[in-house]
This record gives structure tokens, C-alpha cells and sequence, in this order.
């Protein structure tokens, strides 16, 4: 069955009102995609999670009892998509985090969503919201996404499937949720992310990808006006893999061009 | 009894996990002070909080019922911290919010904490965990605090009460859980907080009274260094009320100056 929910390793659907991850967004968490009953790139998901934590001075869960949980949810489904949530759990009352927290963990099953090679190609636009900057905080997938929600707020057009993100200083970023990249005179660029924007897990199985299969890469700060110039323009998450983008509203289109279609078996996966 | 909570009006500990607040940090909250079992300036917590919402795209919540709720956590309190908080609640997947959200409203009595006065001087320190500039999200109470956790995580000697924050481009801003005052040349300066940090409901309280007393006010941007050129500092907020600031630990001491004592009755009251 989808939907499916663990807290602490015991099916619920409620959260203690006490918990830092509610009071505030003290927790990290990753998003991934399921096939045939196993979660796709495990241990890039956990190595990001720990990561986070390390940074956000929380322990770090066992990665034998994530996986367990994992497994758990997926009991019985083929295909899922997976939402995995660490907090800092309960604590006495105030900001400052308890030496000793006991850990919060959130495992859900979803439906799952489809790759992005078996959609139409993305409709997106530019947001007016713009991402804050703040090295401390750049890269994790942490529990404050008020910017997400507040641009995802812009627009109700059904077409248009997502928006991209400038940072306060005016740089190309991001998705609202994915990572972005652009084929810009033969290289794969996509936007620096060292004061804004996710690491995504998708963004570096692209990049691996590319290296390997010899196109040259690049990771640097990328104006909105490069979109003019760009041959392709994909987007990335570890739920729907790459979605080429078709289109920026009313400005500019894309085809579905050949690096594009080279990376998507590496990301994407056989399974659609 | 102290620690009652209302969730949606219920006696409840639990909110769903797939509440907005949890998931995204999708909300505020104001802290309050009840003395007499009544809250104190209840009515600018509410402006506050419907200034929020309105920026938030959030319904607000009715006042009526907000007040009823306050009251029914304080029966038979005298003082109490009541914690107020409003999330865009439970809706579909992902950021998007909901076009006809369903508000959780979820209001806490707690201990009362000592009103400022009666405690002494606080020793502060300068965090190093800056504050990410966003115009959008800047003055708001809302539940996107990682920035605040991280820099409460930064000490652990307990003498230190209270950390002061800088802004990601190196201005004074405020406290962790407080607006920050500083007295120089016979002017009280608060720091502007156009780009981050909280419109505390004390803050405006004491600007309103110094103006009362014929005290002249600037908000304006403050360098770090301003502190050593400062007369008197003292720190706020809607639970403490005022609370004089007695050293920069190790760098600077400040003695409880002439303007600090004449505000200190306009802002904390007259219960201790």
C-alpha cells in the first residue's frame, strides 16, 4: 500500500507538537525514488544526510536502521517515492539544541512520480522570489523552505511546471525543487551553490555522468541572461531524474538536445 | 496548570506529520507574556501576526478565537509565557501551497521567565552564525529558525545569556531570541532589520515609549563596533520585556544607565 509512515520505526502519522523539526525546521531531509521495492542511489542520499547533520551538529542516524525503514515502507510496493525526514526530535524549550537530543526519524512511502524523460518537456518560468544567501546553511536539504513555498506561490498557471530561482545577488540557482543546468557552447554548466540552492544527489550523479561519458562540465555562478544562449536546459531531482525543459514561458525554447539525451539513461535509469 | 496546549481548540501534544509547519517551516508564532492570566500587548501580537499572514499569503486565523484560546490555556494561571503558533496545516505534496489551506492554530501555556529588571545584567558574546539577508522573509516571526539554532549552538559557558548576530554583510542585527539597543551620544539606536531579523512586538514598544519620554530613536544600520562606543545596551523582547546588557564578555562593560531605568517601567509593567 502507498503511504505508508514511520515514526521511530512505529506506523504513525503524528508528530510530538514539542518536536525542533515543527518548532523550527530543525531537520533535514531527503526525497528519493523507488523501483522494484529498492530506494535508487541509497547510499548518496545517506552520505548527503550525514553530511547534514555533521554541519548541523546533529547525530547521525544508523544508516542500517534507515534502511531497514526504508525496506519497511516499501513492503509489498514496486515503484514509490520515499521521504525520509531527521530532526533534532524534542527538547527543553529555546533555540539552543539539547547536548544529547534523541533524534526524530520520518520515513514515508508516496506514489510514486514519473521520470522526466516520460513527460512532456518542462514548461518553467523566473521567480520573483529570490534565495536568501547563507554559506551555513547552502547545500543542505534542511527543513526551512518558506523561499520554496513563498515562489511556488507566484504562479497557478497548469502549464508552467516549475520555476527558477535567483539568489538575492541575481544569480541563476535553481528549481524551486531541482537543480538546473544548462548546455552552454558544448559544456555542461550548472549554478554554484556555495551561498545558496541544494547539493542535489541528482545534480551529482549528472555530473559523474557527464565526466564519464567525456563532455566537459563546468560548476560556476551563471547569470539568468545565459539562458539566451543555452542549446539545453534540463532540470534535476532524485524523484523524476532528469526533465528536459522545454520551455521558458513566452521567452525562449528548447529541443530535447543530444547531451540531454545522452545523460538520461545514466540518471534516469531503465525503469520509466 | 502550566503546559496546557490547544491544538485547533483540542487538548492535544500531537500535530499531524503532514502538517506544512513540520514539513517547511510554513508559519509563525509569537511569544507572549500573560500575567493576571491575561497576555500582554495581545493586540500587537496580533498585528504582527496578521502582518505575517498577509505576507505569508496566509489566511489569518480569527482574533476571537486566537483570544478565547489564549484564555482557555491560562485558566487558572497567573503568569505564564503562552506560545502561539499558525501554520499553513496539512495540504497536498510538495511546496506548493494549497489555494484553500486549512490553518492549524496551536496555542501553549508554559512557565513564566523573570522579567528582565529583576535579573542581572546580561553577559552577551558575538556569534559567528550570521544571518542570510532576505528582504522577503526579513521582520516576519516565522518558523524558518535553523540560523537562530545554529548560533545558540555556538556556546556552551553559562554565563553567556545571550548571543548577538551580524548580518551576512557584517552589521549588527539583533540577539537570538531578542532585539538589541544601544545608547550612543544621548540617542537609543535600534538596528533597521529591512533584510533579516524580527519586528519584535517590544521592540516597537520601546520605540513608541522612548518617543514618549522624549527620548530621540534611530533605527538605523549599526557596525559591531558601535558597542564600543555605546553608553548603555539592553536587549528585548515580549517575555523578558527589557533587559540590560552588562558585558560583551571579556571586551566591554556597560553599568544600567539613565535611559535603560526610564524604560524599563513603559516596557515591562509593573509585575515582576
Amino acid at each position: 500500500m502507498i503511504g505508508s509512515r514511520l515514526i521511530n520505526g512505529t506506523e504513525s502519522a503524528r508528530i510530538s507538537a514539542d518536536d525542533r523539526g515543527f518548532l523550527y525546521g530543525d531537520g533535514l531531509f531527503e526525497t528519493m525514488a523507488a523501483t522494484d521495492g529498492k530506494v535508487r542511489n541509497l547510499d548518496l542520499h545517506f552520505a548527503r544526510l550525514e553530511e547534514g547533520c555533521r554541519r548541523l551538529r546533529m547525530p547521525m542516524p544508523s544508516t542500517g536502521v534507515l534502511a531497514e525503514e526504508c525496506s519497511r515502507v516499501l513492503e509489498g510496493i514496486g515503484s514509490a517515492t520515499v521521504k525520509l525526514m531527521v530532526t533534532r526530535g524534542a527538547g527543553p524549550r529555546g533555540y539552543r539544541p539539547p547536548a544529547d537530543p534523541t533524534i526524530t526519524r520520518i520515513v514515508t512511502s508516496m506514489a510514486p512520480r514519473p521520470r522526466g524523460d516520460t513527460q512532456p518537456p518542462l514548461v518553467v518560468r523566473l521567480c520573483q522570489t529570490r534565495l536568501g544567501q547563507n554559506p551555513l546553511l547552502a547545500g543542505l536539504k534542511h527543513l526551512n523552505r518558506l523561499e520554496q513555498v513563498m515562489a511556488c506561490a507566484e504562479w497557478d498557471d497548469p502549464e508552467i511546471g516549475e520555476g527558477l530561482m535567483l539568489s538575492l545577488d541575481g544569480r541563476l540557482v535553481c528549481a524551486t525543487a531541482a537543480n538546473v543546468f544548462l548546455v552552454l557552447d558544448g559544456r555542461l554548466v550548472t549554478p554554484d551553490i556555495r551561498d545558496c540552492g541544494v547539493s542535489g544527489v541528482m545534480r551529482q550523479v549528472v555530473l559523474a555522468a557527464a565526466r564519464d561519458l567525456g563532455i566537459p562540465t563546468s560548476v560556476e555562478d551563471v547569470r539568468p541572461e545565459a539562458l539566451d544562449g543555452a542549446q539545453e536546459v534540463f532540470v534535476t531531482n532524485a524523484v523524476i531524474g532528469i526533465r528536459p525543459v522545454g520551455e521558458l514561458m513566452g521567452v525562449r525554447q528548447w529541443p530535447v538536445g543530444e547531451i540531454t539525451r545522452a545523460l538520461i539513461p545514466r540518471a534516469n535509469g531503465a525503469g520509466a
